[in-house]
């Protein structure tokens, strides 16, 4: 574990373990199968950055209310919510090391434990009594649906461009940070500046969290990944470091890339030699350059804040976003 | 077509003229893909009976501004979006006629698109500004995706009570209508026991338009029905008729009945025999007057209202919902 991890979680301890049990008690398991379902998505393993960066703008804001662990679940019900779904779409095998719920059980318990889900989350938004919240929560969903939408569209799609990837990012990814990162600052009451502060850090980090994301696609130590190498490469999703190096490459290299990509059954041989052309056009350096400054953007974002340990941490996530090795 | 059914729409047909232009212009739709499966399943000759509803709630009410016809098209884009999702876990093939979006398309683009559109029908709610209107569309959607798992979970179990039948259908239809008369006395202004009536209005005419349709899948005109005969029970769907029927047969034709339900290749032969029993025992005349019983109790709500040309329409679409022959 990275030192700056062990950091954060030292931190973060006591409002990872609130978030967990909240997570757990507003499931409202009434059905056996929602609570096997949801229980395989939910709890194996995942961060819980979105529930975490609510309950920390949420304190930053100066909020000392109980709610916030109970609230923040709504930012990881809508997050499950939409991996159940993208599981399907993507068809997909592993998540997080496990089989994927759709596999595990079928696609109808899949699609309607996802809806269940996303409903619960929308129920626990509507507790909060906060109609801009509410109104964030409906955004949210709108624009998660577009950017999946977009993304299943554009599959495949070697013409992809920047701006395109960087609207699939910000719909599937961004706006959800974003979303939690506001609701914490409306939660607390917050004023104007300082909710658009922390919506523009949520905005920024999350942009740069989906490119980290994509890059480890490429960057992951090659000899574990196995038959995992290139995932999204695999379910033809086309991210910024393949697109940059499209942009760039000459012809030669420019079909070599198109020939492995448009291949699903590449070998890992194939895929090694395409992280070579990608580093070798720039593709790598510059998704890392893109998402390091959407880091400092971010970061910057805070320093009305003053300074205080929440700020501190919400700086070191900032920062943990792009170095993460998973 | 009937009588009562010309005479409500000459009455709505300026309403059903502007929810019809409501949805085809609040779809946004900024994707090709989206517009068509969208367009499939929404543009199909549905009755748009919720969102009516909602229309006809506010006017009863006394509201005069121009927005109902937008507010209303939440309830039919909620409506579309768990029909695509229940297509496919229904493995149904036809809806209303048509083949149904999950096999013309596929599984990701169905899911994809219920979930835009259930995002469209929160976005408008938060639009209306109205705090429990929002509130209202969270708890449906939660209730519904409760009702469709319930629903999953009892397939083709023998031992669903009449309880449990009531629990699936006041979720997975009658809080739709509920919600949509609610939102109507909601947006209108009204005072509490105005909504209270009208939300009570919606909740039994919901659950006795569910009640019909579950009849209409045992009472339609058998020699038109070839191999759609029997849908519900073909997907494993225990509906009051059968329910009744099977708790007051003797074991002879009990165990008859268990057999051609247990079969989904059952023979038009075998279906017909089925509802020979389902008369019989009672099922049909049993769910019927239920079904009437609740029909009555909604009517009741809206004595309160005074006459009306209004009241009138929402009298003859509670006596249309059981007399209906689709």
């Amino acid at each position: 574990m990275t030192d700056l991890k062990q950091k954060i979680l030292a931190a973060v301890g006591d409002d990872l373990k609130a978030i967990e049990e909240a997570l757990a008690e507003n499931l409202n398991p009434y059905f056996d199968l929602v609570s096997q379902v949801a229980g395989h998505i939910l709890f194996a393993g995942g961060k819980r950055l979105r529930p975490l960066l609510m309950v920390l703008c949420a304190r930053l804001c100066g909020y000392s209310g109980n709610h916030t662990a109970r609230f923040s679940t709504i930012f990881e019900y809508l997050h499950a919510a939409t991996l159940l779904h993208d599981d399907l779409v993507d068809g997909a095998d592993m998540r997080r090391g496990r089989q994927v719920a759709n596999q595990l059980w079928d696609n109808p318990t899949a699609v309607l434990t996802g809806d269940f889900l996303l409903s619960r989350g929308l129920s626990i938004a509507a507790d909060t009594g906060l109609c801009e919240v509410i109104r964030v929560i409906a955004r949210i969903t709108e624009n998660m649906s577009q950017g999946e939408i977009r993304q299943l569209e554009k599959k495949g799609d070697i013409t992809l461009t920047e701006d395109e990837y960087f609207e699939v990012i910000r719909c599937k990814t961004a706006v959800l940070f974003q979303g939690a990162c506001r609701t914490g600052a409306l939660v607390a009451g917050a004023k104007a500046a300082k909710v658009q502060a922390l919506t523009s850090y949520g905005y920024h980090l999350g942009l740069a969290f989906q490119m980290a994301d994509d890059l480890l696609d490429y960057t992951q130590d090659l000899s574990s990944l196995g038959k995992h190498a290139g995932a999204d490469l695999r379910e033809g999703k086309l991210t910024l470091p393949l697109i940059h190096a499209l942009s760039r490459a000459p012809e030669t290299d420019r079909k070599r890339m198109v020939a492995i990509l448009q291949n699903p059954d590449f070998t890992t041989t194939e895929f090694v030699a395409l992280v070579e052309m990608l580093k070798y056009h720039g593709g790598i350096a510059y998704t890392h350059e893109q998402a390091a400054a959407h880091i400092q953007t971010a970061k910057a974002k805070l320093h009305p804040f003053g300074n205080s340990q929440t700020r501190e941490i919400l700086m070191d996530i900032a920062d943990y976003a792009l170095v993460r090795k998973s």
